[in-house]
């Protein structure tokens, strides 16, 4: 008894969009622990509708169609369905009253187009749509020689992943899948690459309940920690012990788990210490402060920065020396540290974080190539210090830009979490 | 003679992965011409592949496969297609000289299971793989009762997308594929919705070659006039009249072409006028600055900005009247206007963009609630307008920032625009 997810749509045909809908559907096809072997997308076209449910019905015993269901003459999903099956279409007097509704609240009327999204197969069962005019079904068929179940949904992610939150998991759990809950830790690192982590913690790849997984991510490692057990407390007290024995041989490479964000673990420890942050930034113009701000709440400890691009502003409104930005030039350790004091001066804050540097693709010399990028910090005492990375030239601006606010950040989380240590 | 698209990997089943191979194997399929009616996706398991090509050597003649080149187990691909048609797999020592190479590149030695990646089946042709190890294969197989044409690549994106360019394309081109050339231009629109952009252009949705299609777009509408001819000169002589009327029609709204983004087209036109722009920013915490670093040589026009979170920031560093915060607000129009005249002569600039307002989730109230924002625009003549808009809370924070800096962009595009037009 295994699942199948069948895609229509033509456009997924000609790759006018990216089929999230099958992602998304087996996520949630593992989560309830149900098999399935096969995904198949065919184009809005009768007779290869009925193709794929030929080969279908031989091998699986529940198919999950996407798309189709719309009022066009292009949507023939449903009357596809029933005619393989040689069996009528009845309209849903309930299904137009619903549609007739949902056009009145907008102040429109039912256009005729709509009278054919009210036609199920006799012996359907209505899926409904909360969100949307194209309701689905529920079909369970006895008649073939395998039983078979068959349910549709639009192809707007959003409707589907409401109907199958609402209607298709309460259905699914009473066929009686879905016992086992499975519950997964995502643990975060910084500061430590892939295959070196994966190496320090090889022993664990090979567990069975919980698994660890390792998962690249842009500009940080992952490893997915899951377990599979009849209930969540269950499931948590495998994850535990192994999340517990990652975390100590991470040491400080280990930053956060789930949803904890470096500028979330970075915005509680300020606030924890009632301290407060300014930054100033060059090559990043911005964007170290955007991510620090993509919190709410993040006032209680940014109170803002200098976007200095231009070298006058780094002298005017950061009180970096003209003579060091002659001698040195704008991307050196001396510049990146006068920053740092100069924010933190400027805003009246515990701790200031610069960025200088050259994110490309234009901009570099011998001397100083594209992806050399000087963060300084300036801790409260009123001193700074400045770190040098050099990125290289190949990851492109936009991930350079990225990578280099991700690595103030961790700076700063680093130096915290030694002070708080020591 | 059509092509079947089969991405073989149990980390698509699980849900794992977004099947993005299959969406870049469509769209190129697409331009080159050749049909395609089906997609399946299989597990890393030997009898299902057999199972796939069964059904898919009766329906399709050219078999495009993803995933499962690699050197562990369960990347079986190769030799399940092998197996399948019979036919024994070879060394192919061209192929162990490349990957020993590549490893001793980086420091490394090939080790035993990568040999595995050298076995294709006899009478195919090795499809390279200039950045990877596990090269691909051509297999043009004659003895089965219908042509058969086999290509492979492996799973990860980077890799599969170079061997396409570089192998593929060119192999499919020599079957006879691609003759005609589709070209499209993507107009790019801002301050209309798509349905009113639909209503005005409706006329041109039903032009066959040219085609007009839209594309919905976060923060903008898109419109994609594609034609189809023997040559790209052709193709846009197709093209150009109707992108011709389409800008007429839609006037300012139109804002660029292709790659041209707001950031890009502001960024030329201060260019071409010798011009120079600052930003202060409270609620997009430095957003605005980064978009307009995006581009690389945006230092000729953009000199940088205030990060302004906490109202004392808006007073120190921006000279906003302190009455008029506690009279007004920080979210007003008195101390938008003050803040973009406050950094424009801080900056000593041109042009001075301010934003402050209420991104959410919190701090919104019933006077002013979340999503309300006022963008302040200092001009050359040094004084400055304030505009108010009201983004409403569903969106969330995330898209209520990034709205806000596109409006600021567009704002400051239409004053230029229409100052060059007067």
């Amino acid at each position: 008894m295994a699942a199948e997810i069948i895609c229509v749509g033509t456009e997924l045909l000609l790759g006018d969009i990216l089929n999230t809908n099958c992602h998304y559907l087996a996520q949630e096809l593992a989560a309830l622990g149900i098999p399935h072997y096969y995904q198949t997308v065919v184009g809005d076209n009768v007779a290869r509708i009925h193709q794929v449910l030929e080969i279908a019905i031989k091998r699986s015993s529940i198919l999950i169609f996407t798309g189709g269901l719309g009022p066009t003459p292009d949507d023939l999903t449903t009357e596809a369905i029933a005619d393989f099956f040689q069996t009528p279409l009845e309209e849903r007097s309930e299904v137009i009253d619903d549609i007739a509704q949902k056009f009145a609240k907008i102040g429109r009327t039912m256009s005729s187009s709509n009278r054919k999204q009210a036609l199920l197969p006799l012996g359907a069962d209505i899926l409904p749509n909360p969100t949307g005019t194209a309701p689905g079904m529920i079909w369970q068929i006895t008649s073939s020689s395998e039983p078979i179940t068959i349910l549709t949904f639009p192809g707007v992610p959003s409707e589907m992943h409401r109907m199958w939150q609402d209607t298709a998991i309460p259905f699914l759990k009473s066929l009686g899948w879905g016992k086992d809950v499975i519950y997964s830790k995502m643990l975060r690192f910084r500061g430590i690459g892939e295959s070196s982590l994966a190496e320090k913690v090889n022993h664990l790849f090979d567990l069975t309940n919980p698994t660890v997984a390792p998962y690249a991510s842009k500009g940080e490692v992952r490893l997915r920690v899951s377990a599979k057990a009849p209930s969540e407390a269950e499931a948590i007290a495998l994850i535990e012990p192994v999340a517990q024995e990652i975390q100590e041989i991470a040491g400080l490479d280990y930053f956060g788990t789930d949803d904890e964000s470096l500028t979330s673990v970075v915005g509680n420890l300020l606030r924890d210490r009632q301290e407060t942050l300014a930054v100033a930034e060059s090559c990043t113009g911005g964007g170290l402060g955007a991510m620090l701000t993509e919190v709410s709440g993040s006032s209680d400890y940014f109170r803002g920065g200098v976007i200095a691009y231009a070298n006058e502003v780094k002298q005017s409104l950061l009180q970096v020396r003209r003579d060091d930005l002659a001698e040195f030039g704008a991307v050196s350790h001396p510049v990146a540290q006068q920053m740092a004091l100069g924010v933190q001066k400027a805003l009246n804050t515990n701790w200031g974080i610069s960025i200088t540097g050259i994110a490309g693709p234009g901009g570099g010399t011998e001397e100083k190539p594209v992806g050399l990028i000087y963060i300084g910090l300036a801790t409260p005492d009123g001193t700074a210090k400045s770190f040098e990375y050099r990125l290289g030239s190949t990851r492109g601006r936009a991930l350079n830009r990225h990578l280099t606010a991700c690595n103030a950040l961790d700076l700063l989380r680093r130096k915290i979490l030694l002070i708080t240590d020591s």
